[in-house]
Formats: structure tokens, sequence, C-alpha cells
């Protein structure tokens, strides 16, 4: 996928081990289908009573959900873009640590349907319990995202020789933060499910402020 | 993804700042699952009477709708080609920017099941409901893409150096006049789901035309 | 996408035209995206009488249908990629061809369910509305590709310059056989559902063997 | 796809032949979207007795499922790359067995759902057929990818100058011995659905893990 793919490539033989195009190119595909299929849950109201309107305002939880997964899902692609891109050449390790990234990326539309159906409906409890799946799906993609971070923080030999200790250091303090964010705003949204889905969409879109001093 | 990714990238490292061609990938993976997700809404008519023939024939609003979101979507793939192709780098604006695009986009497989369900259904307040959705979500689209396309007007340092201002003023007049092609048509198309699909379907041939003067 | 991009560009300025590179990358995810939906249209056997295994038998003509539509996709994706690839640029009228050729390839799940459910199904009448609206599909499909090879032929400044005529002259003969296979097949499917699968199965395999004197 | 595509093609004529760039960009989204749409498979339980809890725990055999046929397509995808990453072109021999590696991969979703649909439900029989189905379209999938790497491995005039002969003779025994896993386990898993589950992901996961002596 690459005019220089020699230089990006692991193993005894250049050019023929495992290459970073390719690694890009399956992980692009499962979050661009994941933030697409995420439309799927949301139906078209047949059988209400009342107006469209009405039965299409009745429904705000699903939109909710579906915003936030489509920026949690914008998110990890900015963040794995921006990993991957320090990569010369990867090895098996990153392969499966990608993929074990991918795993709760794939996931996430489950959750997202499940906090949708629950904010209007079952005991407390039951909201608590679609709340805390939500929670642990994101928890599990940022700490399988830390896992392949650190991988690759401790592989200098992997990373493109422009990388410099600055911009890791800068990248690495904003990770581990990011590590914390979905553990905390999980306990504070087992209060109700709305609460749950303000919280982490106020979260986004923080994130995705422009921030010019820690973007490399 | 490109043999010169050097001279693509942003940021202060050469490198390894946010390239145009994953930018692109992710678009293009986006577009091509929901061009490709339509159909999903087209259902198998069964347990119908009559013929097989007429249960089709009147299904007829389902194909309609598919058509029209399938030009809309073919259609910003073209401008979003020709807008991302004017780059040589990109920033976390732009990354963002394209994000929020690519939202209604996401979207639009819904508004268009609404939009097919009530041609024949509900009351007409029901029906102008559902051309309202489309409308918003099409006029989303066109609104995004034109902030995205302001931006990279605005910032001269992001464009490939053979970008002339003659191309830019063409582009420019062309992209306003589309801002105003989707809520003009929605506001037309609230007399009825028919007028709304005709109007829309007979612009997004026009745009397909070959115009050689406003195409660069 | 690609390292020699200069040279893959139309439009007035080098570079910024539309690049055979995005153009390829969209329609393979159409394609890949098309080939990996069919299955959606098989359902697991619930509430059956008998056996599991037995059901499953019963379902063969989901599975003819399957197989007819996997294998129509992957010889589209083969011509496609045979014939973009001996572009050097594109232009507006080619990715408008382009998109007119992705219409019926994206529709295509929809009649193989069609096929599927009314091969056991349906008056004889509506077997054959379901086989007409098969084969008319697959039609559109081949016309639209010749539409775009025939643009292509007739555009000499839009080909690689190694690209030579007797190329174009075979690939010309087998393209325009293949124009006719899909509406003769159909006519002599008319007769019944498994008689076409059957039919098209055969021709599908057919043009999957090895043969080296038209392939370039 | 590529800065140097005239190198990585085949046919008579240099830079017009098969490239092995839209081969991997085709594969790729193929696999993706496999790997994707497998949640989808996994619903949200409504109108259960007691709690959200006990439902989704009852859900179980979904999971290992989804699991499992998720970490066999990330398997495929690493071996897919290892072996297309040795080639510098390719032929229609190639492109045609690579397609017919594609097609017991998107079949995966269907034996997946029986799985798990049929953990729980049906007589000890039905439970067989559905173990039966998993690990023939699993047999299928190692089967396919074999033939392909057999044909690449006496076409010595398709590989990069630098594959070497231990390189192929490791792959070839590592490649042989997984002929053997999914016979072997599903015979094995005919005893029960829940054994055919854990021995399988025992496999799965024993693959992904580091074994630097067989990994180019």
């Amino acid at each position: 996928m690459s005019g220089n793919s020699d230089e990006r490539t692991g193993g005894a033989l250049p050019g023929i081990g495992m290459s970073v195009g390719r690694l890009e190119a399956f992980s692009d595909g499962v979050l661009a289908i994941v933030i697409t299929l995420l439309i799927l849950e949301i139906k078209v109201p047949t059988g209400h009573e009342g107006t469209l309107g009405s039965a299409l305002a009745a429904q705000w939880p699903q939109y909710a959900a579906f915003l936030l997964s489509f920026l949690i899902v914008g998110i990890i692609w900015l963040n794995h873009h921006a990993t991957i891109n320090l990569l010369q050449r990867t090895d098996h390790t990153v392969q499966v640590l990608n993929l074990l990234l991918l795993l709760p990326v794939t996931v996430l539309p489950w959750p997202t349907a499940l906090l949708a159906e629950y904010t209007h409906k079952g005991t407390p409890g039951d909201q608590r319990v679609a709340v805390l799946v939500y929670g642990a799906t994101s928890t599990a993609m940022a700490l399988s995202f830390n896992v392949l971070w650190r991988y690759i923080l401790r592989h200098p030999e992997l990373q493109k020789p422009q990388v410099t200790d600055e911009l890791l250091a800068v990248r690495n303090r904003r990770y581990n933060l990011g590590l914390a964010v979905y553990p905390v705003a999980t306990a504070i949204g087992l209060v109700s499910v709305p609460v749950f889905l303000v919280l982490m969409l106020a979260l986004a879109f923080v994130y995705l402020l422009p921030t010019p001093d820690v973007r490399a």
C-alpha cells in the first residue's frame, strides 16, 4: 500500500514483514463500518399513537446514544491514526494488540442499543446494568488502546526516526489521563442513564475542541 | 498510505502529523458503507394480497427514496474527493470538521426509511415531518461540507502549491449555491412527499450532468 | 493514495484533478460491502418442525442465490479492476459512470433475497417476476459496465501509455459477449427459478475458469 | 494504490495487469466488514423475565460465538496479510483463489448465529448439526487458504525476489498444521456446543500468543 514499503516492514527480510499500511487499512475499515452501522439501531416509528413528531421526540435516547458512540469511535480513530502514524514498521505483537483494540470497538453498537433501550425502560437496577455495560466497553477500548500505546512507547525500533521524546511524553500524559475518563464517568453515570449520556457527550465535545498545545 | 507522506503531513515534525491519505481512506469507507447499507431498508414483500408484481409496484416510494439517497451520497463523495484532493496536509480542525461532515452522512439511511414509510402513511402533518427530517439531514450535510470548505479556503498553508485562486473562486461559487438547494427544495417539498422526491431527484440528476466549465 | 498521483490526475491543474486511486478505493469499498452483506439475508431457522438438519436443507434456494450473487459481485470486481487499471487519470464523466455502475451493484442484495424467497413460494407468475427482477438487475450491471468501458475506449487520453489496441480489442470482444449473457439467461430462466439459478451459476463458474488467451 | 505498481503487475504489459494493492484493499474490506458485522447477531434483551443482568448473563453463548468468530477472522487476516505480502504481482488464478477464500469468510456470521442459537436449544442432534456447520465453514476457510498458499508456493515468478526457501518452508509447516486444527476440533466438539466453543477459543488464543521463532 506504500511506495516505501521496504522501510516500513519488520522481520528478518525487508519488504515481506508486516506493513503499517495494511494495519491502517484494516483498522480504518473496521472503524468506518462501526461508525456507520450505529444508525441501523435507530428505528422508524410505526404503529405509534399521536403524531409522528411526538413519536420521533420520544426516541431522544436513541439519538443521544447514537451521537455518543459516533463521537467515541471518531475520537478512537483520531488517536489510532496519530499513534500508528509514529510507526515505521510493525511486528506480530502490534498486530495482535491492534486486533484486541478493535474487539471492544466492534462490540460498541450493542451497548449503544442497550443504553438507548433502557433509558426509559426497566428498573433502576436494569438502567445501572446498561450504564455499566456501556462504561465497561468504552473502558476496555481506552485500556486496550493504552496497552498498544505502551508497547509502541517501549519499542523505539518500531518508531519513525523523527519521533522525539518530547512528543512521546506529551502524548503519554494525554493518554494516561484518557484512561481515567471512562471509569470515572461510568461511576458518576450510575445515578441515571440521562446523566451518563450528558456527561459522556460533554467529555467527547471537550476532546474534539481545538487545543493546539497538546496536538502534534 | 502515500509515497510522499512526508509532504502531506502537518504538525511540528514531518511525517508524523495527520496525513491526507488516512482521512481519505476513512471517509471513503464511511461513504461506501452508507451508500451500500441503503438497500437494507427495501424489504422483500411477503404476505401480500394479489401478485408479486403489484406488491413490488406498490413499493415505489422505497425505490425513489433509495435512489435519491444513493445519488446524494454519490454527490457528496465527488465533492469530498475534489476538496480533500486540494490538501497537501491536514490539521486537527480539518479532521474534526471532516468527522462532523460524516455525522449527517451516516444518519441518512434513517430519514431515507422514514420518507419511504410515510409517503403512503400517516396524516399530512406526519408526511411533512418526514420531509422535514430528510431535508434537515441533507441540509446539515451541505452545511457541514461548507464549514469544512471555508476552513480549507482560509488556510492556504494546507493547500497544494498548484491550487490557484481562480479554481477556489469557481468552486466557492458552486458550493455557496449548493448550500441553498436543500433548504429551498425542502420548503417546496412540504406540499407532499412525492413532490419532494421528484424535485430532489431532478436536482441530483442535474448535478451529475457534465458541465465542463465548472469542473476543474 | 498513490506515489505518482500527479500523473494520474485530470483537469487543468496537475495533482488536483480526480485521481484513479480514490475511485478504486471507493469502488472497492462498495463491492466489498455488497459481497459481505449478502449473508445477512440467510436466516437461522427457528420454530421449525423436524430436525435442524432438514430445516437447513430446505433453505437451499437461499444458499444458491447467495452463491450466485457472491460470484457475480466477484466477477464485476475482477472486470472493474482490469478496466480501471488501464487509466492514468479520470474525469467527471468516468466518476459519474462509475457511480451509475455501482448503483445496480448495491441493489443486488434485494433481488437476491427476492429470488431465494420465491423459489418455493407464490404462483408461477410470481416466480417469473422474481427471475425478471434479478435478471434486470444483473443486466443493468453489465450494461452500465459496458457504458463505462466504451467511454474509456473512446478516450485514449485517459489511458496509460502502455495500453495497446490489441489489448483493447480482445477485451472489447469479451465485454460485448458479456452483455448478451444475462438477458439470454434470464429469458431461459423464466421457465423456473431453479433452472435460472443453475444456469446463472454455471455461467459464473465458466467465467472464473482460467482462460489464459483472453487475460491480459 | 502503490508507488511501484509497475513492478507489482502481471500480464504481457507492465502496469496494466492485476495489482497486489487492489487485491489487498478488496480483501481488507471484506475481512473488516465481516469482523464488524458479527455484533449485529447479538440482540438487546427485551420482554425478558427477571433482571436485565440475568437476561444478559443467559446470552453467554452469543458472546462466546462472537468472540470465537472475531478471533478466527482476525487470524485469517494476519495469515492473509503475511501471504499476500510475499507477492510482487498476481495473476487470474490468484485473484480467483482469493475470491474462493473470501467465500467461507463472508459466510461465517451465519454459522456463528447458528452456534449461539443452538447452544441452549434443540435436540443433541440439532446441536451437533450447528457444530458441524461451524466446523465445516472454518475448515473450508483453512482449506481455501491452503489452496491459495500452495499455488503461490509453486509460482516463484509471482514472489518478491527477497523471499527465501527457508521462509517458505517455515510457513508451509505452520499452514499444513493449521489445516488439521479445525477438523480435529470439530470432531471433538461434536460432544457438545460448550466444549466446542472452549476448545476453539483456546486454539485461537494459542495462535495469537507471540512465538518469535515462527514469525517472519
